[in-house]
């Protein structure tokens, strides 16, 4: 029968002694098995992930499966809390103005010294011990920093670091603006991403570079090096995905429904899921670009902007992506027809996501598209 | 000829020195008739209102027409570029919190003084020194502030009503959040408000409450009253409305050009318009209800919100309007499923318009309704 | 012996799931005597008072007094944590704008009819009774605004003054801006207002505009009223007063232990505290002046501000209050030596408080002034 | 005689169609000499720099001089015109949280090769030779950069940028939040940034990480490198500082007159001002420390903070340095006592600067202080 626990785990005291928290469930399979680990709303508008999450709880709560699945659901308080007027401003911390999905920690860990201690181990017992040191050192560099006082972003960062750091599998569910389905997965995890039932894969180098997903694989990456270094190779059982579940602001069950099957498809493939699953709807075209090809294209101009093309389209090089309207530029009865000016697709691209607003100032980000994209 | 001509009205000097300002635009038709007065985005993220301007800009620039119109497209500057992440924080003064369709001026103006020294004068030209005295009312009362340094709000809010109170017919241009369509018309417009072909009307005292509309139609509803006492009576041939243009944040030029055609034919009506019109798509099912039966539902919970009913639609009491999830209430595998509680339709009622944001915390404005509504 | 309790008042469920509350704590002396009740922060950024009440509460906890004292503290959790890079939004509610000392309730009481039911009865046990009638009218309109789901605001407002009407003395600690020390007294209590040992009085219409004070005193004022229609009169042993305490976004505990000292002095002579105390800094200037002289300098120009007056200052019509910098008005050698421009006063003043910034636009309050003051 | 220029550089469209630009103003003396650089206000809040250029442009307008000396006030407008509440958000763009300090190039150069090219110029035209071609790269940048639309921050960051790579000498004003006076200084320049006459100096390596003042000394260093490495010095005639006038928010022309005099006997020093000078105040103590030792201490709790050291202050190891109050500890009478806790220094520390607010939510920045402070 499968074992529920649930931790809360203090986070950040208010100015009025109130308190934010994060909650952890963990759902303890009767077999031994991989540990899944699941969050969502690592930036505070991006909530969709969370229904998921509670479609997920809600079908390991009635099925039997194998190992152990951590959710995070609400993963930043702090993010999803800071309202401006009604929309929620949760990309960056309002004080400081850091990107939530960039303050996640670089953890010093000496690797080499780890696997001539351990090189001898079956993996299983190899892994359980990294995971085991590595926690405390996560541990460790949290005392360390409480010495000078700790920084609110990085004692989070830390806190989910930790949590996330024990599991073979972890998911990170972000959503984009306006935005189509996508996922970033690491070179070293790029066929075995097909299994998630995505339309769009990014595919982002095995370096650091402040987000979570990198700050999670990243031990894996340098832990293979090590023993390969040391002549020993590492099995493929750990994987670590940033899922982008469409637009921010927004829940909708029916489209988390859907999400929860392709997850549960997934995670079958890897042996959590034992229950027969009704059947999937296969993504048929997928696509799939590097990072360094994943560019932005920001507003030439400012003014009123009708978005011309959605995401999930492609465009070709010179089709009109965006139509700008400025009042200023009206001078006579002749100019008033001219005051639209034309935003023209740059490059063939596929549009992954959009500005949400049309109140747009000039150099704001207007789409995020993948050139060089390929039918994989 | 039409003759055209822009007016750039110096607003706000900023920190660094640059401005903002209004530009307003005006056409002037070869025949003398009704003064028309457009204007869009007294809320800085309700922008719909502007493409509708262009659509009518263009249709003049291009027919001629008996009158003359206004436009202040973008009419609060502050306000549209008041940006929080991507969203505009368009509703209120983001220094003083004041709502700007609040922040107007019941100018004082002595109307009985003004029939008794006018009653002898044919209706056009009572008006039009009615008009002139209002104009220079308004012009005394800025300079009058500008002793002790005008305010921010005050000097917009009497810049616009000074432009207004010259016109005949007003329509100041907002959007709900996501929104259906519906106006805003004072008690004395009620019936004509039904040629602007639009499915919801709001009815509101005739009564100043600090919004644009109300300080614009409440001095002919006084001259009506102070004429009314000096045993003349008013022609009707002055309108207010406040129309609501669909959802902020958001300009679709599709939606805009049927608001145009909307509007031309009710100026067609009121005699502005003199050319053949394409046919209009009349809206055939309209509601009313008083401003006291537009009604607030505030979320009686926090956490994350499905939205369960649309703008538009009509729900019975009891019926399920949103679902709020919080996974802090999960405390066991069983409880799981009960995370989710049901916010149920307190009354029938027909929805307005929604929060824009799953993100809800308790207390928050989630719909907009119509209670007590009538089929017209 | 004091008996000490403590009340945590539910006040808001976060997106999340976390709450924010209110914490209430009650002296309850061993005599009876009046009840006075001591809150701070409504606004979020003025933190001084709850340095106040904590010196209170320690004197409180180490003294006999007569009767009871509540302490609601950190009294607007919502404002206090509205962070806005390092300070603190805390005026207005940053979803709707509000000016959280505007959003109170002017409940309605039928309060002839209450005199009518309970005219013989001793002026105690009619205050009693008439402090219960009230606080069940609020429990009610509680309960009644629940049905729609209750807005945020008015909850809050609710609950602080569902527990201000049960007291006879209610002091609501704010402060200024950058600030000298003031005080709004209703005329009612104008005289009485000078035991508490301030220097600027600032007398208030007694009328019900949306603030804490005037939600709190109405009611006495308007059971005067009823009473004095039936003949009786009323005592004057109910007093409220909204006290600045000099500047926000600042703490001191050396000032804060003056105001204490000022506050037990006044309670003294109401006779709720019995103890030597030291003796007083008496002020020796005192100054009043209505609300309708209390007057906002606004910004005539943007720009950089340097201050050239403090608040406590007097100034004479035509000094130099502030010299606004617009370096894009230089444009020669020779200009540049005019780029200043000075901001005089229009009328002789007593500044009061001031803009806490100097980065400026066009039309922000830049001074708070006492015209027509007058020498108590 | 001194040649006045002035040039408005547009920088940003806003959504209404009007414009934020930069103002620069160029002071060319009768001799030719160094090329002097300054600005203010790239963090929006930080103004004071803004009334030292003021002093230092009248100076300037009136005294011959040998060489130039340009001029950028206000440099940042989006972050001076940033306003929340009364307060400047103006640390990080409010749409990206982007650091507006974080956000300047590391221009790809190719130093050898210019050298190669260059190396048997006279050091005055070989460093002519190479702000030339680094202008040309910039602006090869800015257009590269255009085809996709060029991001506000990086638009922002490459003009003024291209301005100081015109400079000898470049001197970028900012402020702390509540500060003493300090500076940075690159490795490179240490002994000089003595005749500053500031108290603090910060060294800091030589390396990019994405403020102003690196992006702009990276390239004098790369090109001694690269000479060196061709075997050639280079003098030391370019200077890079990042000067600290004190706290943010606020100007004052008695502290500016101080802050121009000791610039002018600096630039006396460096051969620009050749007037006589009124004698200098000299700094008698001053510090300096690696940027590795300058250290934020954060917010060990949530809560009402006092400051019991300021900047400038030298604290010893388990010093009291700020309390902390949270009213949610009290329990008991006994408890009342015990609700402030007090934060110690964990090192012997020299305050630089503070937060501005007492409303502190736990990991908030508290002191930046310099550890293993040495003095000069």
């Amino acid at each position: 029968m499968t074992i529920f626990s649930r931790r809360d785990i203090p986070l950040k005291e208010l100015v009025n002694g109130d308190q934010l928290s994060l909650t952890l469930f963990e759902f303890q399979g009767e077999k031994v098995g991989p540990h899944v680990h699941i969050q969502a709303s690592v930036h505070g508008a991006e909530v969709q992930g969370n229904l998921v999450i509670y479609e997920l709880m809600q079908f390991f709560s009635r099925h039997d499966f194998v190992g152990k699945i951590t959710f995070i659901p609400c993963s930043n308080p702090m993010g999803m809390n800071s309202k401006s007027g009604t929309s929620t401003l949760g990309r960056f911390n309002n004080v400081t103005g850091d990107n939530w999905n960039r303050v996640f920690d670089d953890i010093a860990f000496d690797y080499d010294d780890f696997v001539s201690r351990h090189l001898s181990l079956p993996w299983k017992e190899l892994k359980n011990s990294f995971k085991k040191e590595f926690y405390q050192t996560i541990n460790l560099k949290l005392k360390t920093l409480e010495e000078r006082g700790l920084s609110e972003n990085k004692k989070w960062a830390l806190l989910l670091q930790k949590e996330a750091s024990q599991a073979d599998i972890v998911l990170d569910f972000h959503t984009g603006p306006i935005s189509t389905n996508y996922l970033y997965t690491a070179e070293d995890f790029f066929p075995l991403s097909l299994d998630l039932n995505f339309p769009h894969h990014i595919v982002i180098p095995s370096e650091f570079a402040g987000a979570m997903d990198e700050a999670t694989f990243m031990p894996w990456i340098k832990l293979k090096k090590a023993l390969v270094k040391a002549q020993r190779t590492m099995p493929s059982d750990t994987e670590v995905y940033t899922l982008e579940l469409g637009s921010e602001e927004t829940i909708n069950s029916e489209r988390a429904k859907r999400y929860c099957l392709s997850l549960l498809h997934f995670l079958k493939k890897r042996g959590v899921v034992t229950s027969e699953l009704p059947p999937l709807d296969v993504v048929t075209k997928r696509y799939k670009t590097k990072l360094a090809n994943y560019r932005c294209y920001h507003a030439p101009h400012g003014g009123l902007v009708e978005y011309l093309k959605a995401p999930g389209e492609v465009v070709l090089e010179g089709e009109a992506l965006a139509s700008f309207l400025n009042f200023k530029t009206i001078t006579t009865l002749q100019s008033v027809s001219e005051a639209q000016k034309v935003f023209k697709a740059p490059k063939d691209a596929l549009i992954i996501n959009r500005c949400p607003s049309s109140n747009v100032t000039q150099g704001m980000e207007l789409f995020f598209v993948m050139e060089e994209f390929e039918l994989i």
